[in-house]
């Protein structure tokens, strides 16, 4: 599939409704604060937003994955996969809008939002209190994967100080 | 039409791919500041958006409404209505998604969003400098009506002094 | 609220993508048939749309109304309410796109789309053969209210026949 | 990008509000003739559907293909490149919501609704009457394309003779 259909795909997903909106707070947001301060109040944004979904269904991964896909479905967000590896549980985020709603630029601060979604929905699954969850520094397939472990915590525990 | 109809209307109205975000954006930014403060961000935030439209064909009264419903009825924000009256130009915004969006609790400081997007619209036709744009107090229609009057600056200028 | 606001979400409501497809499809269908061949194709139009759904739960009428709801709910096609009268299940669907969608000159058609549905849900929970779901005649509230009743086939039984 | 990427951004462009409609509408239409008949109801369609836009800039192919865009955009079905061949104008649709609409196994008739389309908007630019559009036969990069050719009438005039 060519670059421009691909392209042409992320483009229409987020909405026209709010694309405006989302560029100008973009904009305006990030002129206010810190990287480290804008990821603050995005992972914020999504402990309250995860706050008004059901995903409690923790009986297994797969019914786990199975939950959360159904909450990013039905917002058109793209989809998620958890996969288990040695020391953290990897929950890897395709497809969001969040590239084209806040910009390119803003990638360093944007998928904060979904931390903080994913921090909640396993806080609220009665994680293991000393377990966090971080992204994982770098971009990927052109900002459409956004990666995150869920381990016990180390010394280098932020996406700032990993990188 | 029942009243049941038009709430399903307004709710359907405000995109599902957003909604939760600007819910969440709602909660945490009302938050952390005073009304004032609030208006003042949301009005700059207007000002930011209106500036990636265009909307410069001055030449009718008739001219500009159609110029900017373009824009509005693009984006799915409802319309506008501009009337000359003898001391204003009164710009009657309908059937916008901002109640829905950022919640009933939020009207008094939401609609600055659109207070800013015009005032950028009128500053960009050369409007002349001693007309001021604000907000008429007030809630009207159940909050899917907007007024702001285009006049020369008075003594009491803003949203919250003339309450 | 206005009749202007009324209108503009019953307009907004249809989608943007398929809007130019359904009136097109509604011009060259209507000048193929009579509207009791429109009425048929369009009611097994709607059983075949209905087998796509899991409406199961008739364990109340409370619970088949949310079942029900829940899909018109997350198609954007209004919502139905279920009420029993002496000698019939009514059902009211209220705020669906099929006027914006397929024009006010095929009101006479195109609700039996949802008749179809709604036949097919019955009879997918078993609903006793003596039974019949028809439209009763008329235009209710502008086009966006049609109601069926399910009760004991008479020997007047379809749309045309009653009026 | 991953395919299930690819395939994720195929799925949710096709608005779900018609999404159940379409496909019903798929199955019972294949249902009831044979594919040059269907091909014939497709093509008229889309003549219909052209007739309600304005794509009238033919000054130069470039004008022209913006032109369509502008119409492909608004109404999220993808865009068109316009290439000028030695025999022919070659006329690539890319990224339309055709084959998540109506389904993989329509691929052979539901283009005949962007054939028509392209049919009726150069005829309506006055296009030379000897001059015929049919589309190319096959089914590129998985369905996601769509070749016409705009060229002097052959013996072979149509997408099944040519196969």
């Amino acid at each position: 599939m060519s670059t421009n259909t691909i392209r042409y795909y992320e483009e229409q997903q987020c909405s026209v409704q709010w694309r405006s909106f989302l560029g100008a707070f973009s904009a305006e947001f990030a002129s206010k604060g810190e990287p480290g301060d804008l990821r603050a109040f995005m992972h914020q944004l999504g402990r309250t937003m995860a706050a008004g979904f059901h995903v409690d269904d923790g009986s297994s991964l797969q019914a786990l994955e199975a939950c959360m896909n159904k909450v990013w479905s039905e917002m058109n967000w793209g989809w998620v996969e958890l996969v288990e590896e040695a020391d953290a549980l990897v929950v890897a985020h395709h497809a969001s809008p969040l590239k084209v709603a806040f910009g390119e630029q803003a990638l360093e601060w944007s998928p904060a939002l979904l931390e903080g979604v994913y921090a909640q929905w396993f806080d609220g699954l009665g994680m293991d209190k000393s377990l966090r969850l971080t992204q994982r520094a770098g971009v990927f397939e052109d900002g459409q994967l956004f990666v995150f472990d869920l381990k016990k915590q180390s010394e280098e525990p932020s996406y700032f100080t990993r990188r």
